[in-house]
């Protein structure tokens, strides 16, 4: 790798001057993840969450912060257990609308159409009709603040056969995954492959 | 929002089978996030980390989950402190150097020609070529398994001038960040903006 170092540090101090924009929780990305779970009645629920992500490798864990308030939580709490849905650019407004209203006020499922299919795994719904599924029981719920962290271990992972390239494995192309940026509050789609990863960086010395 | 049941239940019971990939950890998108630390010495060091995301409104808090073979674990067990820069696209050879090679053997500050500043609310460097850049105080430590989960509170946000937008916040296609796709271990870029979170999902009923 040639070093990139294209101005003197004389150039950085007068023009790239970074600004502050305060204590805010912008990351981009961020990942639209639908969390399915049953209610105490058994009753399915879907609420979309933009605070998670991936959090051991072994054993496999993802994470997703709720609210207390949500209706999400207290099913979590009563079955240790949740799904992660990732929805593909085609329900955007499904995505959007399982993050607008509450369970406690509406039967998500009923208004949208979708399909609510019990896991074998772990007793919470997946839906359906996303391309790309993760099941999950809870491993630790930890308390950070105004939001509770839940911590699950992904038991399985399901995908629509159409979604998976030649070795089996899914393609994020095909999945179609939505993006949110989180400063703007906007969705996006996935762009073009830039690079392999372990790859593209080699041959550095 | 009209129903999109578009098929009877047993269309997909035949057809839209999903099938099993097995308990891994995959999620789109992952972020490409680089973490900025100081060793013992006062060393700076970047590495890069999928495994992360926002995990708490307030106070405004991250997580980045690490192994403890790691370089930067240690040092920021050592600081209580980390950035997490954000890399455009045109820094992809970067981001996965920092990812490939141990702090421990090379200084990649010095391999990269990068530039690191200290922070002047942690003890931490972030990145000055990168656009987006969040300055962390260490709040929690969870172990989970392989990876032990640091959660950062985010005293600051702090960004290129050229990569915001009229409303001062950050513009993702201008900060144009990566994405990794994590079961393909491929670098992708940011799509179309397709939708107005809060909003396109309304009028459902």
């Amino acid at each position: 790798m040639v070093a990139r170092n294209r101005h003197p540090t004389s150039y950085f101090d007068k023009v790239n001057m970074k600004k502050s924009i305060g204590a805010k929780t912008i990351l981009y990305p961020a990942p639209v993840l639908i969390v399915g779970t049953y209610d105490k009645n058994g009753n399915p629920n879907a609420m979309t969450a933009a605070w998670g992500g991936i959090c051991c490798s072994s054993p496999p864990c993802v994470t997703i912060s709720l609210r207390k308030a949500t209706y999400s939580y207290s099913n979590i709490v009563e079955n240790n257990a949740y799904t992660l849905n990732i929805p593909s650019e085609n329900y955007v407004s499904e995505a959007d609308y399982f993050g607008i209203v509450s369970g406690k006020n509406e039967d998500k499922f009923k208004t949208t159409g979708l399909t609510p299919v019990k896991s074998e795994l772990v007793n919470a719904p997946y839906i359906q009709e996303f391309p790309l599924v993760l099941e999950c029981k809870l491993l630790h719920t930890f308390e950070i603040g105004l939001h509770t962290q839940f911590v699950g271990e992904i038991l399985d992972v399901k995908a629509e056969e159409a979604v998976l390239s030649e070795n089996g494995m899914p393609d994020i192309k095909k999945v179609n995954p939505i993006l949110y940026a989180t400063a703007e509050k906007k969705y996006f789609g996935i762009g073009n492959k830039i690079g392999d990863a372990f790859s593209i960086g080699k041959g550095s010395k």
